[in-house]
């Protein structure tokens, strides 16, 4: 089983730079070894199951009140869970079945 | 402490209609006893952490599985997640929050 | 035709209590006459179509850097549309369908 | 002056599989020219404002209705626009510039 995992995380009050911020959620992935995708807008990671994916979440989401001793005061978290049960879908399957229906409909 | 959850889930696959299935999701908001108010796009709850916002997430979007026995291949479930540690604000303070800044405005 | 919006703009950068800011939206919103309500976590209004729904939260987005006179530098908003074409369901229509098959379920 | 918007939209009610309906919306992208990424979440590009930040995810959307032909009853999209306005920031320097501070973390 694998379910797909969208996760944004929003620091507030601490001025509108929050790369920085971002780089704990990022170390928390690494740390739990899952396969993700940094994208413009969020961070992309594969679970084992929907439990998998909010442990993660939530590791991501705690490590940035721990990495910033306490300076951020408020953080907004947003995860979407894809969970499909009836075949496995990876990240890459998920982009590339788009992607070919976009070329089928051009060769149209 | 005082976590605000909203939470929105879509079953995929069954037809437009799914009021139905999200009847599953309130009723294991029920199981929990937590305080919810249902919203006309999502379900609003309070947590006391992060680790019981996903708890209670991860009940709600289970229940349609199981309460569906299975005809529900596909849920998108997606959990927004306001952890504010300064100070403590429940679901009706940060409504109120909001329209007394309105009714100030109003009165300038 | 009635779609329904949920609407949430996060100023960033300007400490952790943003109410005041959330105060321009509902602002707007009031000027554009529309139908709506304040939730914990977001704004819920009903528009009479697509390009009905995104100019209101245009407008909405627009009020806090026009509201606080470029003070915020940044905001990440996010505008979810309901959007369904076979029957008609107001926002109250919406909470009342899941509220009616809760109850249909605590009878079985 | 740039917003980087990622796009999210889910035609319910016609079976789990909905790559070859997001198909029209890609294709919708490609109409307007813009620089877009399929993630395997959402779809994520540039525009130049927030009106054309909406008018491509307005075209996105009403892209499936027209593509299917009316069989697709109801859709749920949602926009999430990232406007920021002290320093222009591309789709390639926002993932820069969290992966920049992955690596600094990891040399402490």
């Amino acid at each position: 089983m694998v379910v797909i995992v969208e996760l944004s995380i929003i620091p507030l009050g601490e001025g509108p730079s929050v790369g920085k911020f971002l780089a704990h959620t990022v170390r928390a992935l690494e740390g739990f070894g899952v396969k993700y995708e940094v994208t413009p807008m969020s961070t992309v990671y594969e679970a084992e199951d929907v439990e998998g994916a909010f442990d993660v979440a939530r590791a991501a989401h705690e490590a940035i009140f721990f990495g910033t001793e306490g300076r951020v005061k408020r953080i907004i978290t947003t995860v979407k869970i894809d969970d499909r049960r009836d075949v496995e879908k990876t990240m890459e399957d998920k982009v590339r079945s788009v992607m070919e229906a976009v070329e089928a409909e051009e060769q149209n």
